[in-house]
């Protein structure tokens, strides 16, 4: 029969392992309280002081208000109430309690808020939990919001049921600007993928959706000035100026701006397919179905690109109410301006000296447009250029130092740089990123110019079955980073808060949990895809803009191979490198984990032979067949290690010299996937090799001089 | 570590058993040819021949049109090449070849269809593949859909890669009248769960979906002429006119029809909570937040009561383009009508002896209106009355005996009995329920008069995060039943072509699949899933209307327990109890999967072990913990019985009596929860308890034996 849930035996394993593992770093004392302390909130409250006791939650749970209300905060307690219902099972109601002294969830608030959500909002609240009751104060309704999101966090359970700690914590967020950019230009996502997203942005207080509407390769939203925009750039994927009312009403319902980006002048190139009169040079355009940068860029020499901008901006400032409009700027290499007789003709005149002067006078002409219909302008760092006005807002993708660099001129601006969540990099590396560095040189006034940041998720390889994999965990992370101190730095905590709200998200319909294994069923088409889910595990995509060179594709491809499924910042391999770490660190008796890395050895040799097979049966998985054969390599040379290890003789230099190159080769990318756990491989190869020098050094220099020549083969 | 993905072993074992219990099977030759020519095809064609020869589909699979083609063949086309494409992985070309003589595949249509779905729609297709060419020729557009859902089901793979086999189909429907009914009034969905749930609709070539959009508990379609029916019975839940349209259009797309119910004069609450005065009572009414049948009902004596249904009817006349407009009628007791003296005196007055007279009555008024505003109508079997005309269409809830002698009296039927899906009933029960059953007593022109069924969503306990995984995959094998020959009847086989089929499925955004796991995870909170989801695997919801009497809930309760995350139809108790057969078929040897149904046991135990502590920490799961204590048991006597077999030797009759009476315990719901493993844990007691007759009786008469004994033990 097929034990569909059988797991068991391995579970045990992983569960043994990874409690060992644990309990193993438990012994910090440092980091267990601080683990304790902040329980599995994410982001990390700016102060929390545990108490003793506890307030259950039961079916009896209730809510009062007192003070301000108004539909927006009723709505977030509906919601709040909702998913506390769906986490614990229990039919609770809906009604607001009439007697604040007896409801189990006092909300209070003074005022609504701003109607247009703004980087002035105050969002702070303050939370206290007694065994009695919960009071949440808060000036705001968007504080009042935060702070229930930090109340779904706290709830805990054990046998004596559901319950809130008692607690109080105070907390209000370190930078007013934290978003997320989603590019629906490249990849169109339907509405219910950004109402989702915005549920999840809500979920960890991130407060900006930068909606990157228009690309080369797509015009997003509905323009009645300009209908042929839409009709003519989209593939018929827009929005209707009623989805993106929609889209703005449901995030301001949770607190969060909606701030459109309009790139231009270059990243225009599906604006120029209905209106080729914009271009630089004379069309007609296509809709781009290539990634990297391309050369069309509208003519910012001639007047009836300024009287278009003036009509379909001043359209857009009406359409959305926030303070800011993002114009883009980037990446326009000015190749169309270099060839193009009459645009030179008027460099010259206007005495324009290069490409980028003139983009400078075409920012200045779009930047009095945006002001002329109320708008802030906001670009990326490109359009820095001594001309700029102090009142644009600049959005660097170079970093804090480029950003410090800005605040000092006296720019406001927020950091995206480090925080590129489409490169693949894990989690632990966008956390280390902070806008404001400590060691900063900015004086207060100048520091207060560095208003946040934004995760980015650029479109080119995410499909609505794949983005929010994308963007999640990780992105809760940033979000920490932009609410949390500064002080909040503890990647291994972060870890632990981060896995648990990973799930807490699948209750907003976030996919990026379940479509993980959609995906590798549907790659293993009607075969057991068991051991293709152990590789997917120990791989991640290539990381930066790897993954076009290596295996380009167009924005028209699906986006359903290994490579789709497959996630960055692989669990797996984080667990297993820090077994290895244990395991080495415990010479030489190398016995903490010796069961567990042993199994997993076998565990990754069998799934590997299992593949082949698999892969001649499911021809979408081809690419994947070197991989399958690295897999078995990887095993066997872990196994060896371990054999050489276990029995405290060394192997030969050939040995070692084999196996590093066979890890070497291993650890190329193949079908722009890489093995994420070949470090701790080679860690195990190199142990095993200086075994010899282990009687002769002490323990601990031993295990320096292991980890060093690791590291060093890994470059 | 934590090996998330290291099910291996377990994974290995299964496959052996399975692949074993189908092996032994294969060696009937009729079934083997049957599966071999039935190939993945749900619902089987018409007519099927098996050519030599294949037809590779590579990256350049091409798609030219002849004859008659339009948008909603070309969106077809593109839809299809998409799905391919996420199958293969290819960059496949969405733009028509030009050339006919060199496409992989030639679509020739003769005419579009009808403009409005309908019963009289041709949807027949010729589907011829060859080593050259794949060439698909309908009369219609909606015969081209229909193959290319057939097309998309015949793709193969192999280590050559992927390829159509070479094929002769002919094809067309058994029934024109192959509907989903939807209620969307006790659970509102939103418009992407009608959407995935059409395009899977149209991937098993179902063509109704039966919109089932007013209830006691809400009123869900936005009315301009009465605009207080949604506002104020729908809790903000309804559906926009625009959204109707959309949703008529997506439906059309794909060859369905959208037929909306309004269900009259019963099941109307929600009417009455802004429309008191349609009600057989002075009211005030509120939404009805039960389970059950309400007494609520229009006021069929009333003037006014016609002059509002002519008026709305009018206005849902407009909005649904389809044929007939479903009027309900069911399940109204009359207790109003009973207690309401100026009903009781307009009886009197007209002469209208009862209650169900009263009903015909106005049911002749209303279709009336509707045959004014151009529709036909239709109701539940109730409206069926010695006054009724013929041209109304009856929908039976009783069985096919009733349908055709309501075809007998002239009246066309479409059948739901047996189609009750929210039963939680296993596929194989509602495949063997045949509209026209062949001992049917009807005359050919009486037969015709059977248009069809419809598989019934009834919504009480299905939320947006459910009601796939109770749709599908069952549903699918109701779609054959009713589009294949009568003839298709081999469970194994359906049930083997199903499980390929439910995976195709998630490629259109179903979450049957993969919502399970999910609301596991989410019940097991921070904890390991796995023992959870072996015991889910294991168990299903009780049977019927159950659930409601030993678990009730309301409305807008939580459906997010264990008995939502369970599913019906295990997968894993079949292939347990088919493989318990074969072992005990095996008599006296009791080889055949004893490792495979040992290891089960032990797995079972495990998890069972592991399910208490996790529970500790889960309190959503405090309700499921008898049912951990009952699969411990379960597995020992499980084990107990295999040891005795494996022996040879005989248990006590104590021992015997002792474990049936503790299965018996086990076999009582927890939960709304029930084991579906049992049968085969008794018959394995059962065996043990009979070896010692197994010496003296010859085996064939001693396994009917104890078939027979294990059978009458569960009744």
């Amino acid at each position: 029969m097929k034990i569909t849930a059988g797991c068991l035996r391995l579970a045990v394993v992983a569960v043994w392992v990874l409690s060992t593992f644990l309990s193993g770093r438990a012994q910090e004392p440092s980091a267990s309280v601080l683990s304790t302390n902040r329980m599995n909130l994410m982001p990390v409250p700016a102060s929390i002081k545990m108490q003793a006791g506890r307030l259950p939650v039961t079916g009896g749970f209730s809510v009062a208000t007192r003070g301000y209300s108004d539909d927006r905060l009723r709505s977030g307690i509906s919601r709040m109430i909702a998913r506390l219902a769906g986490r614990t099972v229990f039919s609770l109601s809906y009604d607001l309690a009439t007697n604040e002294n007896t409801a189990t969830l006092v909300v209070q608030c003074e005022r609504a808020g701003e109607v247009v959500p703004s980087t002035s909002e105050d969002e702070s609240y303050r939370l206290e939990v007694t065994d009695k009751q919960a009071r949440l104060v808060a000036p705001t309704v968007i504080g009042a919001l935060r702070g229930m999101e930090t109340i779904l966090q706290l709830l805990q359970g054990d046998r004596d049921g559901y319950y809130l700690p008692a607690v109080e914590i105070q907390d209000q967020p370190r930078f007013p600007w934290r978003g997320l950019l989603i590019d629906v230009g490249r990849h169109y996502e339907p509405m219910e993928v950004l109402k989702r997203n915005l549920d999840a942005m809500a979920a960890v207080k991130l407060n900006v959706l930068h909606w990157h509407l228009s690309e080369d390769q797509g015009f997003r939203v509905e323009s009645r000035k300009f209908p042929r925009l839409h009709t003519m750039g989209s593939d018929g994927l827009f929005y209707t100026q009623e989805q993106v009312r929609e889209i703005i009403a449901y995030a301001r319902e949770r607190g969060i701006r909606v701030m459109p980006e309009f790139d231009i002048p270059g990243h225009a190139t599906s604006w120029l397919v209905g209106h080729p009169e914009l271009g630089s040079a004379p069309g007609p355009y296509k809709i781009e179905r290539d990634a990297g940068i391309f050369e069309p860029a509208l003519d910012p020499t001639r007047e009836t690109t300024y009287k278009f901008l003036d009509v379909f901006l001043g359209e857009m400032a009406a359409l959305f109410p926030d303070a800011y409009i993002h114009i883009g700027g980037d990446e326009n290499e000015g190749k169309q301006w270099d060839r193009n007789p009459q645009i030179q003709a008027f460099m010259k005149e206007k005495g324009i000296k290069d490409n980028h002067a003139l983009q400078a006078y075409f920012n200045q002409r779009v930047l009095k447009i945006l002001q002329k219909h109320g708008k802030k302008m906001i670009g990326w760092e490109e359009i820095l250029h001594p001309d700029l006005p102090t009142d644009a807002l600049i959005h660097s993708w170079r970093g804090p130092a480029s950003l410090a660099e800005a605040a000092k001129k006296g720019y406001n601006g927020i950091l995206s740089a480090g925080y590129y969540i489409d490169l693949i990099y894990p989690a632990s590396q966008h956390y280390r990123v902070d806008p404001l560095p400590e060691n900063t040189n900015l004086t207060a006034a100048e520091a207060k110019r560095v208003l946040g940041g934004e995760a980015t998720m650029w479109g080119e390889w995410v499909s609505p079955e794949t983005i929010d994999s994308r963007i999640w965990p990780r992105t809760a992370a940033i979000a920490e980073r932009l609410w949390s101190p500064r002080t909040v730095t503890d990647v291994n905590d972060m870890y632990r808060r981060l896995a648990v709200i990973s799930r807490q998200l699948e209750e907003l319909g976030l996919t990026h949990e379940k479509n993980y294994d959609m995906l590798l069923r549907r790659l293993a088409g009607n075969n057991d895809p068991a051991p293709l889910r152990t590789l997917a595990s120990l791989i991640e995509p290539v990381k930066e803009y790897k993954r076009y060179q290596v295996r380009p594709q167009t924005m028209l491809s699906p986006l359903t191979g290994l490579v789709d499924a497959s996630r960055p910042d692989s669990e797996t391999a984080r667990h297993f490198s820090l077994a290895v770490d244990d395991f080495v660190a415990d010479a030489p008796r190398f016995a903490v984990h010796r069961r567990g890395i042993n199994d997993t050895f076998a565990d990754w040799h069998r799934s590997g032979l299992a593949l082949n097979p698999l892969i001649d049966r499911s021809p979408a998985l081809q690419e994947a067949r070197p991989l399958a054969n690295n897999l078995m390599d990887i095993a066997r040379i872990g196994q060896e290690a371990m054999a050489y290890l276990s029995a405290g003789e060394a192997p030969t230099t050939q040995w070692r010299d084999a196996q590093l190159a066979k890890l070497n080769e291993a650890a190329k990318p193949k079908a722009a996937l890489e093995f994420v756990v070949i470090p701790g491989v080679r860690k195990l190869v190199i142990a095993a090799a200086e075994l010899s020098q282990l009687n002769s050094t002490n323990a601990e220099e031993w295990k320096k001089r292991v980890t060093a020549l690791a590291e060093a083969g890994t470059k």
